[in-house]
């Protein structure tokens, strides 16, 4: 299996997507959070770059209105209905409607992908379902980690090198340098819980504003089976076709 | 001691290399051959991002002409002095003469750290040579892996965190994400000998080119005390005004 792995956004070339199935990785916390809605029951959840695109798109609704989520500084946005805590995405909140996401990293990594034969979201929550799917499409993979502020974050490469490790497990994986950075990487720390990941970059942000709690689910590894698919401008479990 | 560590220059914001002395680290193979040409007697290295902008120099020189040097996909250009094997640069070839070096990455990372207090440049042949003049100078300390086509290399990555341990013998260094990633691959991939670097991705380009016997020299950790420094347009030995 050919795996490709950028351990930021930036480091993607711009036809380097195309023939592959492109895996995004954002642990704390946009992925997380994207697994956490989807298997409340959102039916899908629209990524857009800034809160104007995401109200934008709410106000231009004749339907249902999507629910606004997101977050800028780690932090709720004013007026919105949910920030990017994966506890607030219940089935009583979520179940059944739109979503538009606007979050600092995760969104921006999922545009440079764009041209992929098919994106999916991944982060520790459902590493072992990511691995099988990737494994069932057979197809070469694109690991890109949506990092932090363009350069990279450990949380993110961490998560990495444990896919590619699950995805070798015939030791079938050619190892770009940025997968081999990424396993060296995940073997030297371990199982990740949340007291490592609040020493993450990503993670320390999130204890001076009183979200830490949130590392809780970000680090509790293959807890869901979903795999979130971009398809279109949206975000549904793979094998839903919207 | 305050260490910033990017693993690729893509990574860099705009503003990050003010008040930092900026280490630009390109194993295999630009570092690795300033360090050598400097040893060499080489009186100063001019890096320029093209070959045209190498001619250009050379041509509308006054006084003795300038040494071109660099590579293009690892291999000498066509009407240059010399390529980037760090073996050419012998004594009998560059003693007291100006060499103008146009590589792929190094010159490239070495653009993205003009605005820093001091540039430094490392590889592993001179790593306690350079981790002494950090600690010498106590300034913070800023990291940039040259890496490979914009995408992280393996034997800068390597090398980074190779650094980072030597600077950090009293445990004082503060870790970034970066550093953190950097320190994990070192420490997972043990000692760098010419055969590890050889299956790296910018080791294994020189094989088919019949350049793998430059990694025998890359490999060689702390056989030299220089430290280059960009000074101007130019990097000199650190200590020499120009």
């Amino acid at each position: 299996m050919n795996v490709r792995t950028r351990l930021a956004p930036g480091e993607l070339g711009d036809t380097e997507p195309q023939g592959r199935v492109a895996v995004v990785i954002d642990v704390i916390r946009a992925a997380t959070t994207i697994v956490a809605a989807l298997d409340a029951g959102a039916r899908r959840l629209v990524p857009v770059g800034s809160t104007e695109a995401a109200e934008r798109r709410s106000a231009s609704c004749d339907d249902v209105r999507p629910l606004l989520c997101g977050e800028r500084d780690g932090l709720p946005i004013r007026g919105f209905d949910l920030g990017n805590s994966p506890g607030e995405f219940t089935s009583e909140r979520v179940a059944g409607r739109e979503l538009v996401i606007t979050t600092t990293n995760g969104t921006l990594a999922l545009e440079r992908v764009r041209g992929a034969e098919a994106v999916l979201v991944a982060c520790l929550r459902n590493l072992g379902a990511v691995a099988d799917e990737l494994r069932r499409c057979g197809r070469p993979v694109l690991v890109v980690c949506a990092g932090r502020g363009g350069h990279v974050g450990l949380d993110d490469v961490w998560c990495a090198g444990l896919l590619v490790d699950r995805l070798d497990g015939s030791g079938s994986v050619q190892r770009d340098d940025g997968a081999r950075v990424a396993v060296e990487t995940a073997r030297g720390l371990g199982d990740p819980d949340p007291e490592a990941l609040a020493k993450t970059e990503a993670g320390a942000a999130l204890v001076p504003i009183g979200l830490a709690g949130d590392l809780e689910i970000c680090a509790s590894v293959d807890s869901s089976r979903m795999v979130p698919m971009l398809i279109g401008e949206g975000i549904v479990p793979a094998g839903v076709r919207p």
